[in-house]
């Protein structure tokens, strides 16, 4: 049977002309063993919410995967679709690409990322057994790892989370063939991996990656463990390709035709390229409805369950009704009480608001819970054999935070939301790439977003972020300027169900600007806070902390005879998709000028040809808050001196 | 005299209302054995070339630091630059910023930079040593961590590579308080430390981080190691403070006036602040001037050195004065053959030139070397053992590799460049931000730059990350569009000696698009490629691998009796910085097209408010490379369309 999956990748990537044969070569046997005995899934309905995840972390051996999907007689994957594979609009893609095909998981390729999502999704299934009851939620998170993920820094993170919390019913078979792109893995990787993952509170074995008997005595023991789970699977990698076998020469690239040929026959495989034979076929598709029957009695037990609409409400990902109203409620009092609060405090005010009326936000932060203010009171933390909880404390691992959180969003049933500082954004940047990929809905809280900041310096004081993520696909980047705005883009994030957003926000305080409570007008992304007094002779844009300075230069310039408006951008984004027209109305036509504590990179899009940006040129500095405004010219007077010299 | 550090710290903090004095209250038992008894260096001549290394990876424990540099008798650091601790233009900044005081090794603060950025300066150590011999190269890096330090991601793949190569002159002080932000560390970090650090290859041991005696014993141990070693040095955070110490709340904050005079009571610290009694200044400057004899005889050593000249060179970063020549002969060379060949081609062709030439130029990639083409034949990887080679594998650890690569640049003596994937440059951002924030000449060769790379799919191809770095300061990203520019731009960043320069390099073929070989005109960073027949109708700007289709779209365009001019934008920092009037006459005022494979967020700068840009709106996709140009309308059609409309 596992030399049908040979077959297959063999044949698709000679096809393609492209791709990666050896892993699935080497990886068939052990993802054969997996798919026909321990992985709880029914092809029927691959996305049966009880089903076990199994994450192919090493994706450049997609063709592993879309085999899998083929053989156990998943619909979509026929053998058109393996025909086409790494073609245009296959769900083949060259990477197993989420949103392609119902049994991807998890898009992989980015290496370590596959494994970091998997603690999360592992991690999300304690979390809802917690909320749910085993009865409904109860099953295994599955990986397929490659010595590339184990190196990246990432797999470190994860791992050690994932040894923290005890999460035993994750088993990770790590593809231990001894190879990698550069040749041997000797070259660069001598790590005793299996103490490596010991050290970390996982149990560890090695096994023969080709001996199926003893694969499934080690899955086996894997099902009893009390932690999660590394097997060391010694395979050889491209097993069958004659001269390739084991080398790295069968990795990433067809094996070519002749020695295609001499591997299936080495193989003893006498089909037609993309044909299996029918009993071999017969036995995936036996393997493929194994766990129908557990399917049928799941949903009996769901259909009966007291909890069944908000447990289909929750995976489903649709927010409770009333979900708003809270929020809403705060909004009024904003508007009432007017509080001059750093926008990370106002944050927390909207978390107080939204957390206890959405029951699957859960909250982190990478060890900054304080600054970041990403805690709720009452609201408790998970601990080790403790999932009844809501705060996540990440420790100072943001990169695996960042891709648990997407294996958390992508498990379904949670909504997870965390934090760390803005500039520490960088280190998880990846993971924000492949959630705006993969259209999940995680929600970074990016805390102490400029040199308003102060003292720490120009090591924690972002100034390119805002910048470097408005150029990164589907992520919405929001930068509220006051508590009212604050509660605004909290609401427009839970609401994006299709992609990933963060919020930048202050650690100095900020006065109100806003006192309306009707419609949500971050909801546009951009609007007129305040209109001219006359036809305007210039249009101060700015986000975040820099709208009460622009708005400050506009009160000075009004009392000096030039009207003045002032325009809030909080989300680019979102202000990009808005109709042309209501686009110009809001910037206007005379003088624009951009203000904002950060890099005017991508700025020109807004101020045109003739605008003004005030703002950063460079890194910051360590001083207090108000002196680097200063130092760096973001002043009212610096605003207004700039606009008197082009209307005056 | 541990003390004197204890109270300097409070009292700077204090002054500064601001800062961390935890940690150094807490390690001051640690840095006083460390610079009283082992650490070799000469607070006469900070920059001495043999020193010791100190990195304190832990850097917002920088008071721990400028108490150090103080009392040992560095000039540069007096107590009027304690006072202004974490103040405007004062070297004593909230964190170690590298060229604010000549005895700061390396900018720290994001956690887990430090620790990865030493094992760079121990690799370059021995290496150095290869090159050099012992009588010039010999010394050690000594690291203070936190807790913090060992999550990251990238100390694992930091302390993988150390273990690897066997780096048995690096010494981690594990400041093992058991605090994080959070509170306890064992919220979150439960990890095996010394057992994973073993797995490693490093030699553990653990420690009273307050008896010095037992330090001085195992730091003595240390340097009798053949492996790498970590110290886990149990302390209390906060020492000294009767109610914070001990506690998350002696972290980050200052004590407070009441805790900081019981503490110095607790301590039987009477001097008034600011002030150290002269016994105890006397025994620290004393430490300062331990290895003066040392530096002495070093120097003598050095003056009667065959290799002296060359050794000042290499450390002075001055390149050798027929560094260039190969590389104009490259130039020459391919003016005559116009060679069809992808940019990554062109650059290891460029690198055959440079490498010899640039005996300081080391190589490397992560895990990709056949794919980044960074590799020189002839010239010698490095091995466990063995370091008189030029190339490094650095596994497939993109983030490790780029701190240490920092880590290289800063212990001077080599111009560290590597390869990994332009989209992977996300793994290893960080490590460039702090590259640029301390003007360091690293090179990163980052190809497969845009969908051009075809069926690996969006999660391998780049589109926002031209922009996302563009956005960065003081980096500077070259795209050279053929083989020329390719040599060009690779002078260019060689040469330059205050930053890191970035190269994006295509995977497909390009054809030769200049025959010039005078001046280097990359040099100013754009420049027109091809001027319009007649007045300009239009001019396309375009970089890279997009150079030719515009020069394709150009020769359609004349033809229909369009005049359009071709203009190459290989580094816009560069282009940037050039005066006005070039760079309007080079852009000009025709109707401006923008052509790159990639968002086109960023090329409002050059395309002004009626611009065209023409490139990619969102993600890649997964076909072969020339579909997807179709398929997304990047192409010779597209652009000639987009004129005619505009200018017909």
């Amino acid at each position: 049977m596992a030399d049908a999956i040979r077959a297959l990748a063999i044949d698709a990537v000679e096809a393609a002309k492209s791709g990666h044969p050896g892993m699935p070569m080497g990886m068939a046997d052990v993802a054969t063993v997996l798919f026909t005995k321990f992985l709880k899934y029914d092809a029927a309905d691959p996305r049966w919410a009880d089903r076990d995840r199994f994450v192919l972390s090493a994706g450049h051996g997609s063709m592993l995967l879309y085999a899998l999907l083929h053989l156990t007689g998943h619909a979509g994957m026929g053998t058109d679709e393996l025909k086409r594979f790494r073609q245009l609009h296959s769900p083949a893609a060259g990477h197993p690409e989420y949103g392609e095909h119902p049994g991807i998981e998890t898009t992989t390729g980015p290496l370590g990322q596959g494994i970091a999502t998997a603690v999360g999704m592992a991690l999300a299934e304690r979390m809802m057994a917690a909320r749910f009851g085993v009865s409904l939620v109860d099953h295994r998170t599955w990986v397929i790892a490659s010595d590339g993920d184990l190196q990246e820094g990432v797999s470190h993170e994860a791992a050690s989370l994932a040894g923290h919390y005890g999460l035993s019913k994750l088993c990770v078979l790590w593809d231990d063939n001894h190879i990698s792109i550069d040749g041997d893995t000797a070259l660069s990787f001598t790590d005793d991996t299996l103490k490596r993952f010991q050290a970390y509170g996982w149990a560890t074995r090695r096994v023969d990656g080709h001996d199926p008997d003893a694969l499934a005595a080690a899955m086996a023991w894997a099902t009893r463990s009390r932690k999660p789970v590394l097997i060391a699977c010694r395979t050889i990698i491209g097993l069958g390709a004659p001269t390739k076998a084991g080398t790295a020469g069968s990795h990433g690239s067809p094996l070519g035709a002749a020695e295609a040929a001499a591997a299936k026959e080495a193989l003893g495989w006498t089909a037609a390229p993309f044909t299996v034979p029918d009993d071999i076929k017969a036995g995936w598709e036996a393997a493929g409805r194994r766990s129908a029957g557990t399917r049928r009695s799941w949903l009996k037990r769901l259909a009966k369950h007291p909890q069944q609409g908000e447990f289909d409400r929750a995976i489903a990902g649709r927010l409770p009704e009333s979900w708003h109203e809270a929020l809403a409620a705060l909004r009024a009092k904003h508007a009432e009480e007017k509080p001059k609060l750093a926008t990370r405090v106002s944050s927390q005010r909207a978390l107080e608001a939204l957390v206890p009326s959405v029951p699957e936000m859960v909250g982190g932060s990478a060890d900054l819970t304080g600054s970041n203010n990403t805690n709720v009171k009452g609201i408790p933390a998970i601990a080790p054999g403790n999932f009844a909880g809501r705060f996540v404390h990440w420790g100072v691992r943001e990169h695996g935070m960042a891709a648990a959180m997407n294996g958390m969003a992508l498990h379904g049933g949670i909504i997870p939301y965390s934090g760390t500082f803005l500039v520490f954004s960088d280190y998880l940047r990846p993971a924000v790439r492949l959630a705006a990929l993969m259209h999940t809905r995680v929600i970074h809280v990016l805390t102490h977003d400029s040199i308003g900041l102060g003292e720490d310096g120009p090591t924690h004081q972002p100034v390119e972020h805002l910048a470097s993520f408005r150029a990164m696909p589907n992520v919405f980047v929001f930068r509220p300027a006051d508590a009212m705005e604050t509660a605004e883009c909290w609401e427009l994030a839970v609401k994006r169900a299709d992609g990933p957003s963060l919020l930048a926000l202050s650690r100095q305080n900020l006065p109100a600007l806003r006192t309306d409570t009707g419609e949500n007008r971050c909801a546009r992304g951009g609007y007129v806070l305040a209109e001219a007094s006359g036809p305007r002779k210039a249009t101060l844009i700015a986000t975040g902390s820099e709208l009460s300075l622009a708005m400050e230069a506009r009160a000075a310039l009004e009392a000096d005879g030039i009207p003045t408006a002032v325009v809030s951008l909080p989300c680019w984004e979102i202000f990009a998709a808005q109709d042309a027209s209501y686009r110009d109305q809001v910037l206007g036509s005379a003088l624009r000028v951009g203000i904002e504590a950060a890099i005017g990179f991508g700025w020109e899009r807004w101020l045109g040809a003739d605008g003004i940006f005030i703002g950063m040129g460079g890194f910051g500095a360590s001083a207090p808050a108000e002196d680097l405004y200063r130092h760096f010219g973001i002043t009212t007077d610096a605003v207004t001196a700039a606009v008197k010299k082009r209307v005056a």
